[in-house]
């Protein structure tokens, strides 16, 4: 089987995500990404539907590798082609390659274009013509094109035809609502492949969790052409994922792709901070979970070969492998973390550690997560590295009197290795807010660095319910100074001295990370 | 086809996903879910490793219509079955079913277990066997059973074989790496069931993004029992979908399975909050995106005919259509709630309950899990019942000088419906736990019943990371009177404010609930 062809739509059909916006920079920046990975097409937009697509179409884009494609879809009913907005948007676009889409599903054609079957034809014949016409190269997207096979297979077939023979280089086959079975859509694009040619894409939606296995069902019937979005993003449920489907071609069925997928894990993490999106830490192949072990025989296991519990190399994907430490992983995992940072794993350092860890797991300790809480703590047993601040004291006040805005104020002290001190105090939005604040502002004399902390994440779990209120909670803080993130525990039965342990942790690992050796 | 089995592993490998923790009571509620779901085993735990499993199997669990299994492994090698630990727990548990797992890839029989490809067979034959005697009917978990069948087919047959023979009722494929194709899975499948018979299951984990498709893909070639995980949790990539496979074998497959599934979408929601997740809102079939419908011409279409962009009736699995320009979404259940409270549905009072229920999900609120602040919501805004107290003040003081234990202090200011005022301080655990103490004490001059309550959950959660510790947090609060249960939610930026809205919440349910009526 010859190379397959990478269509992503990430912009366009990614975009259409509830949440999402994305602004000209975001869109370029994306792009960049994008080509850097090498997929071979990049959808960026719809020019005729509002400005700042209309404003990415109007130069062109300088890529290494991938071609854009400006989105649109067929003329409108009765309008000329000459005089239709959306056509004369897509032939003005400053890209050699446009994808539109029309109706492939008689169902539709009928009920919601509310023309009749010969005059969908005529209209797709007609929209593409007009853009081949004016020197374009065209994909057709046949939306519903496997609900129309099911419902009215010789009239399915006859719009992709209409489309190939008006001149389309690509017709795509569109799972539009998500609800077809890999084995119909093989048995479809079997079929259409005799009819059309060897012309064929794919385009899938997940509304039934099989978004990537179709789309490879597609490509095993012979699809030359995926697309899909970075991170599965999309409508409903979104579109395949590009992040599954490359490593599953390339990897598992052996096919050729262009694409570098040994960048994805990056491009992942990239599309979702510009999109501003949580990352999916379970993600298939790019997750930061993907290759996590815990438990101590997965461990043992790994250590002695890692394809013993890892489908792939970690690194195929340019993803990394996780090893958690808990009660269960013991000794193995702790001489190896020890060695990670750099720390000589003696006999007497792994069993201070190991005891300690298991000690602090009694009290609701969880450090499979907490690698920031879990370094600070391994320094603290071993001996290695200073404590680069103490807090003395700290007081907070929250109170509400009447229809009175609730008010939260911290005060604190802070002292630095060298036995200097600062006291001062701030206001916040509730009491953790107003620590936190207090905290910066007091440490922020000692460690400037200290301002560029956020905090990204904040977890609380109850760990004993029966004990109610009075139950001991365990927070869980996640904080990035813009370069990297770490995760911090702290544990007790007041969730702000819970939450100002794990807070403190924080801020000690980014005034120390950089500038600690045994 | 005959009936499709379903073999639920939420509680045993979903549990194994990374910062998981399940108490007893957390296990119980879901397992109580899973029966009303109506799946027909239910994979409790692991009874030989940890002290909440060997309760919970300690006693049997008494269910309508599903199973309970206790997971484990084959013995120890050169351990007789009778003194082997792991295998008596699982002979003591309290369930007429249990789980356990052996090796089927020969690589991990001398590579990882170290012994020879004999001593596996002869191992898995004793412990089934030993568990057959002693009146248990046995699953086989067959670890990497698809490595193992591409690695040394025959070897991988002889171990299902050697199972089987020595009395196991059903054997499990397990595609434990998670990086299987749907047609290696059918191939290897159908060719083992001429093996062995038809007694095969599947259990699939998600690394390439296909546990779905692969389950579906094992069970068109004969499997029929599908392990699988609520909402996919599971460890790295998780484990097959429940929530997606069961609407796909019924509704897409037509195969018939005893579930019913238009209870998945509650079931979903409840399982991610007792586990403490976010839960996906982009999930197939059951998020809350999985039918939301934004763009003039989809809604249009839709209003035409729903089938034109939905794959299936949304109401299908429990979930509903959610059309982001109107407000039509939400009037049903707002209507069955009234009837459900006894109070008259006007068009008046659905109106202004949906209103205010939007303006408040608009600041993080969810009433979906918080049946109880719903009723208090709704009794207010249609001025129905009286409210049965008012706090017009409260003051909390929190402090920590030296190494001094940490001291929490609320004082609070509770009045009566008469405008009996009672003020009040007291200690606690923390200042939830203080401002709890407070208002019990105050509050049991008015409402003895009061001393009875017993809070049982306590969950936060942090509603836009990106604004760290000062986000909006969301705080559920779980309360048992001993007799029934409900859930009440408060939302603000001050974890402190939250908490005390969800119980001021919850104590006012306690002294009403049983007394208002229209």
């Amino acid at each position: 089987m010859g190379r397959i062809v990478i269509f992503d739509t990430t912009l366009r059909d990614g975009a259409q995500m509830e949440g999402i916006t994305l602004s000209l920079e975001d869109k370029h920046e994306i792009i960049a990404r994008l080509d850097d990975l090498g997929v071979d097409f990049i959808e960026g937009g719809m020019p005729a539907s509002n400005p700042t697509d209309r404003q990415l179409f109007s130069s062109p884009v300088t890529l290494n590798k991938s071609k854009m494609v400006a989105f649109g879809s067929t003329g409108k009913p009765g309008v000329p082609p000459e005089e239709d907005a959306g056509l004369n948007a897509l032939k003005d676009a400053c890209t050699e390659w446009v994808c539109i889409f029309g109706k492939a599903w008689d169902f539709h054609v009928t009920e919601v274009l509310r023309i009749s079957r010969e005059d969908n034809l005529r209209l797709i014949a007609d929209s593409v013509s007009y853009l081949v016409r004016n020197g374009k190269k065209v994909v057709f997207d046949a939306e519903h094109y496997f609900d129309g096979y099911g419902s009215d297979r010789a009239y399915a077939l006859s719009v992709v035809r209409t489309a190939r023979e008006a001149g389309a280089e690509w017709i795509t086959l569109c799972d539009t609502n998500g609800g077809s079975l890999p084995g119909e859509i093989s048995e479809a694009v079997e079929d259409t492949l005799l009819e059309v040619g060897d012309c064929l894409g794919i385009h899938c939606h997940n509304d039934s969790d099989l978004a990537v296995a179709c789309t490879l069902s597609a490509v095993d019937a012979g699809a030359r052409m995926v697309q899909g979005t970075i991170n599965g993003i999309g409508e409903r449920c979104g579109n395949a994922n590009i992040c599954s489907v490359l490593p599953d071609l390339k990897l598992k069925m052996g096919l050729d792709i262009d694409a570098d997928i040994s960048k994805l894990t990056r491009v992942s993490h990239a599309v979702a901070e510009i999109a501003n999106l949580t990352h999916n830490s379970f993600m298939p192949y790019v997750g930061s979970k993907s290759f996590t072990h815990k438990g101590g025989m997965h461990i043992d296991a790994l250590l002695k070969n890692p394809s013993t519990y890892e489908h792939i190399p970690p690194e195929a994907v340019g993803n990394h492998r996780n090893i958690l430490i808990s009660e269960m992983s013991g000794k193995a995992g702790i001489i190896k973390k020890l060695d990670d940072m750099g720390i000589e794993p003696t006999e007497e350092r792994v069993s201070l550690v190991l005891d300690r860890i298991k000690e602090m797991e009694g009290q609701g300790y969880q450090f499979e997560a907490a690698d920031a809480s879990l370094e600070l703590l391994i320094r603290r047993i071993t001996g290695i590295g200073k404590t680069p601040f103490a807090i003395p004291a700290f007081r907070i006040y929250i109170d509400e009197i009447g229809d009175s805005e609730i008010k939260s104020e911290a005060s604190i002290k802070v002292v630095d290795a060298n036995g200097n001190m600062e006291h001062t105090a701030s206001d916040g939005d509730g009491p953790v807010d107003a620590i936190n604040n207090a905290m910066k502002k007091a440490l922020s004399k000692f460690f400037p660095e200290i301002d560029a902390l956020r905090l990204i994440d904040y977890k609380v779990r109850v760990l004993d319910e029966r004990a109610a209120t009075a139950a001991p909670v365990r927070v869980m803080i996640r904080t990035t100074d813009g370069r990297s993130k770490w995760t911090t525990v702290g544990v007790s039965t007041n969730v702000i001295e819970a939450s100002l342990i794990a807070l403190v942790d924080s801020m000690k690992y980014a005034v120390t990370k950089d500038k600690w050796t045994e």
